[in-house]
């Protein structure tokens, strides 16, 4: 029922498919929605809007929690739906536990549901847990260098042996992906680093040669992927750029109808990733 | 309608009013439950066996999360009736996002849900993404040194500064409780330490002079109270004896009613701990 090819080829080929590596995060917010439109509703709606021009959604499992009972109910039916119209799914979960309750998450995002396919492609976790908070065998994006302000409390904090925490992260990211290298030369192990910290991208880069770097922080955040080339060095598939808020609340900043403004700007994004992936 | 009283203050009542430090945590597993009966059935029937001697319960989300959809009301279930009972809620669910992300989970877990009292009392939550990831006020307890083998894989590792990870972490887990002392002298930004390495039980301590200390994997993962001594010096509610299989799934081991087997260990635990604290 569901795909037994390793994630990692399942990226490459929808990249290589699409010409696009965009990713658009799914974060619903009662007050930012047109009016009169649910949260479902909405986010069902950007994901017909970024079907051509996105590779994945990235639904952001905190906004539907804080729905309560029924945004639970919603996040699968958004899963559903983008898998349906042949978009990848990234579980946005940033989950991380100790060895049985790491099972428990991958039962939840990664394994298929009765008879029917699994939440999730992919899911973010946290690694400060270390290696058996990541025990399963789907798509992963293990955070690095998160893109956020506050990301260098922990991550940039100066090891004994040299270099900031986050770059010790990155070498187990590679060590943990090493077996789950596909036929693509990338891993099904990938990384999370903040396109608001373009240097730390291309250090990360040289640090994990197969892994898909997925780059939030495009947008909204100010990421702008004309810093993100060496992202796209091994490959076009080894980038992935992810906005959120500057794609699905683009009706905010232009106007018109808020499907064909995040359509618009889905599409304005993938062109301009793309063109600095070619030349990388 | 819900208590303005810091959690700190709210733990330590419940603490001296019990005399005892228990927290059991609910991890309903299918393949461990009584013949017969649901997860939710299993989930209320604990909170009812531990009710009196233990002060909280902590449910792991990832379990319920694993149940699907349903999974997400069982767990409201299961807190809203562990309040009721006048047991506090410490939502295991280890979470840590960027800013506008960690409103959302605030949201889910720590607010008013319209007029009804929040889900929880307080949240586990992971260090890696930095303080703005920790954005709000209610109880937390913030993951330091974790039970698990694979815990040394980043926390262990050795700063520049000298010591590992975890102590630079205590040390910010210290600064961001400052501001959250209650009367009882404890702060509501608390800690989490594992039962299973009493050393750094002891050097936790040290470090977190005002946090409440959160003690998991006593029981089925090898901790035992009497190693817990240091954790309770600055009084009885600064250590939390955290116990799940052990007590949950007691009637596996000692046979007998499954409700009975857990009130008894969790009377028999909570006993032991106590009397480890009176002496410390």
């Amino acid at each position: 029922m569901w795909s037994l090819v390793p994630f990692a080829d399942r990226l490459a080929d929808a990249v290589e498919r699409k010409r696009s590596q965009l990713v658009v995060g799914i974060d619903p917010v009662a007050e930012q929605l047109p009016p009169g439109v649910s949260e479902l509703e909405f986010c069902l709606g950007i994901v017909d809007a970024v079907a051509e021009s996105a590779i994945a959604v990235k639904p952001q499992a905190a906004f539907f929690e804080a729905l309560g009972p029924s945004g639970w109910a919603a996040y699968a039916e958004v899963c559903d739906y983008a898998r349906e119209v042949s978009l990848l799914v990234i579980a946005d979960a940033k989950r991380g536990d100790i060895g049985s309750t790491a099972r428990a998450y991958a039962t939840a995002f990664l394994e298929p549901r009765g008879d029917r396919q699994p939440l999730a492609d992919a899911l973010t976790v946290n690694p400060y847990l270390g290696r058996d908070s990541l025990d399963h065998g789907a798509g992963l994006f293990c955070l690095v260098k998160t893109s956020n302000p506050g990301s260098g409390d922990v991550q940039d904090v100066e090891l004994a042996a040299g270099g900031p925490l986050w770059q010790h992260v990155a070498r187990l990211v590679d060590e943990w992906g090493n077996d789950l290298v596909g036929e693509c030369g990338l891993s099904s192990v990938g990384a999370v680093v903040g396109a608001t910290y373009p240097r730390e991208v291309a250090e990360a880069r040289a640090l994990l040669p197969r892994a898909p770097v997925l780059l939030p922080g495009v947008g909204a955040q100010g990421g702008q992927p004309a810093d993100l080339a060496p992202a796209f060095a091994p490959g076009p598939a080894a980038g992935l750029v992810a906005a959120s808020r500057s794609v699905i609340y683009a009706y905010r900043d232009g106007g018109g109808d808020w499907r064909e403004a995040a359509r618009a700007e889905a599409e304005r994004l993938a062109r301009e990733s793309w063109s600095v992936a070619e030349v990388s």
